[in-house]
């Protein structure tokens, strides 16, 4: 067993002060509890959330609250350096969902293949084929979606509800709406440029696609609740993948918008402006409100995460299920989020872009109100749930198994290096120190900064200092370890 | 056509200021020799020397000089900024020989695998199909000489006079003095390590080996001269390699040394020292003597060009004799040589590891007294010889036809950039602008510049500045530009 790697974890709050590092593995009960786990495996309940700031969190959200998020926090590990392996969406859920980076099938940015080959094995496929009745609720983006793989009903999933694309308008979810909308933009754009104003076909349930009516956030979380509390002889995995707090954050319910007098904006309407004027400020919106918005989406985010927590604490079903949370990505600038202390933003590979809120919870197995800084990354899950259901991870797996340090027995269990690569950007993190290079300024909200910067992160968290030249040794054995694993993805 | 690049191009001594850059094409009788080459096709001679610094000729020569270097740099075309694809003899040599980036061929440092495919077409190859007589003379040091396509005669040349590995004894040549060297070895380190202090093998003339007497440098430059005057029927395809001025410079002809009262080395003695002692004295001659003994080789070197021109020129060979002079690579800083005014020297990607002495001559053909400025490299070779034999080069190509540069009917022909990457180091250059990176800190004798570097060769020749973190817009184009190279090799 390596050593234990005592000073990157402490407790959460006061009341967990007893526990110090060296008497982890004596929590309460949890050897009872760890028994009964052997007896029934524990349920899997994955929360993805879409674009969640790394500041919109906790101490951070000075202007608002999420509760919930922190009561699940206080039940578990809050991860402070937990990452995923992409600042966009699509190539991120790629490598959850295969615990591999996702380059290895060939993904790197937007339209690349997603599951597009059979050799990479599914985290819902492992747990299906361990006994588990799966569930994919919400948002899916897999890249390329054109391959008949990336549909979760051929990647492992008992069940679907959600959507396919980047986006979904989180109001509306019928045929006639799309139809209108898609009609009025034919009209306006033969050639369909705008075409992502809005995403609000019904929602695809299986094989078909339903009309529906609800908050997307909502609706979301009801029918996790509702597959949760089908399963019975089997434990679930249930991946809940909420849309919020993507792009349209104005798309909330009226009603909610009114109570505290926030400025609405209509849905595009051909007979008032270009679409894609429209476009730049719905998806973008470079207004007064931005915040608001976000801040209205974060709150139905955490009512519906306390939902769920109340769901599986009166069915008895808490101490038995491992609960995950975890972002896609980091927070977008564009739409008012905040990554503080960090820099950057979803896009790009500063900090802001890749570490996002990461929490572990299940009272009794996992360590309780913990506050970890282990490097740990979204590539992980897919071996911890393995392990979690008693089965062996795919042998092509960059993850690792963190049950040692969920459980206390090793504290130690972390990366000593990560990667990212976008192509046009890419990172190597090897223990406080970071190389970062991208060969693009990035969208103009988000600047991707430009050319190389070389980063303590424990000195300089926000990124601000470049060291490039100071310490030419340490570049020189970032780019190297990043070359090697370059060189070792194909 | 281009644009003339007149900015790049200027006149070497006065008596051809009369030549402005708006009359190149009008050299006396050029288009009367264009036509006889056409009726005969030209020789080629290739001479190659061996860690020849780029501050070891000419005006910067200050400490001795090489007038029929001097000589034939007047009667062509010397580049300012002439490249060879590699820091070490090995791999540059195979760049020379195919024309192609010699990573194409898996090759980066030392031990890799040289013409281990037939895939790659060979200079003395295409030379020979188009009619040529071809003879390799001297040094060969492909890498991996194991594969027999390394064999000079089993790359397309008729006759070899020379040696396979990477140094030559420049005295001794025979199989007593060899097998008696590698007894003492063998006796005091019975693992052969040390093995390289003394390669005194005999030539190898053909498919044997055959004991010599005499100074390798004019050796070669003899068996050259014996080639070509034996040629008749067929044009020749001369390349001469001489082992000067690689290390054990100090194995000089005695009565030289006397003459100029130079304290001579003797060779290993197992009596009298440990045989890595001696080597790392021998090999690298950190002593009062190290320049003197450099200096000596380079004398022997430019009497033995200065014979090959007299040949040339009393046969009545010279207008119908392309004659290209080229180091295989930079200086070595180890044996006193100078790369004057570049930073850096052999095993090293700063200018002074890979930029050369280059010269191209053929009066009457080839502009003449002129100083060239334009990005030009060692895998332009090929390509230009194919055209002078009036063939077509292999698709897989990555020189540049330098004729038109050479006729003076397109001054602008030149690289836009140029890349090298020996593994540990890699090196970028896109017009002015270099990105140098070393994942290593080199040899003691010639540090290799840990880190990354972004240079302005136009106001910084020396490499003195890194301006990485104040120019990311530049840093971020040439290292995309490499990654894009870098990719497109295999």
């Amino acid at each position: 067993m390596k050593k234990m790697n005592t000073k990157r974890i402490r407790p959460l709050t006061a009341g967990y002060a007893l526990l110090s590092a060296g008497c982890f593995s004596f929590i309460t009960s949890s050897s009872d509890a760890q028994a009964d786990a052997r007896q029934q495996r524990p349920n899997i309940l994955l929360i993805v959330s879409d674009d969640h700031g790394y500041g919109d969190w906790g101490d951070a959200l000075k202007d608002a609250s999420m509760p919930n998020l922190d009561r699940l926090a206080a039940s578990g590990i809050h991860f402070t350096q937990g990452y995923v392996s992409a600042p966009i969406c699509s190539a991120s859920r790629l490598g959850l969902l295969t615990g591999c980076y996702q380059q290895r099938l060939g993904n790197f940015w937007y339209g690349d293949g997603g599951m597009a080959t059979d050799e990479f094995v599914s985290m819902p496929e492992i747990l299906r084929e361990a006994g588990y009745a799966t569930a994919m609720i919400g948002k899916v983006h897999l890249p390329g979606v054109q391959h008949a793989r990336n549909f979760p009903l051929h990647h492992g999933f008992d069940y679907f509800y959600g959507f396919e694309g980047a986006a979904k308008h989180y109001l509306q979810h019928n045929a006639a709406a799309h139809e209108s909308f898609q009609e009025k933009l034919l009209k306006y754009h033969p050639e369909k440029k705008g075409y992502p104003i809005v995403f609000n076909q019904p929602m695809q349930v299986n094989d078909s696609r339903k009309d529906q009516e609800g908050f997307s956030t909502e609706l979301f979380g009801e029918q996790a609740r509702k597959f949760m509390a089908q399963a019975d002889e089997k434990p679930f995995f249930v991946q809940l993948s909420f849309n919020a707090v993507h792009d349209q954050t104005y798309q909330l319910p009226p009603e909610y918008l009114k109570e505290r007098g926030i400025k609405p904006i209509a849905d595009w309407d051909p007979a008032m402006q270009d679409p894609n004027t429209f476009n730049d400020k719905a998806l973008l919106p470079d207004c007064a409100e931005a915040r608001d918005y976000l801040l209205g989406q974060l709150n139905f985010l955490d009512i519906e995460i306390g939902r769920i927590l109340d769901f599986l604490d009166e069915r008895g079903l808490r101490r038995n299920t491992l609960v995950v949370y975890v972002s896609d990505n980091g927070g977008s600038l564009a739409n008012g989020s905040f990554n503080t202390p960090l820099a950057g933003g979803k896009f790009t590979l500063f900090e802001g872009g890749i570490r996002v809120p990461f929490i572990i919870s299940q009272p009794g197995t996992v360590q309780q109100g913990m506050v970890c800084s282990n490097l740990v990354t979204s590539l992980d899950l897919l071996p911890t749930f393995a392990s979690t259901a008693g089965v062996a991870a795919p042998e092509l797996c960059d993850g690792l198994d963190l049950t040692p340090l969920l459980t206390g027995t090793d504290l130690s269990v972390g990366h000593q290096t990560l990667f990212w690569d976008v192509g046009q950007q890419f990172a190597v993190r090897a223990g406080d120190w970071k190389l970062r290079f991208s060969e693009t300024t990035g969208r103009s909200r988000s600047p991707a900064g430009l050319g190389f910067q070389l980063t303590n992160l424990q000195d300089d968290p926000g990124e601000k200092q470049n060291r490039i030249e100071e310490e030419p040794e340490k570049a020189a054995e970032l780019m190297k370890l990043y070359r090697h694993w370059r060189a070792g993805l194909e």
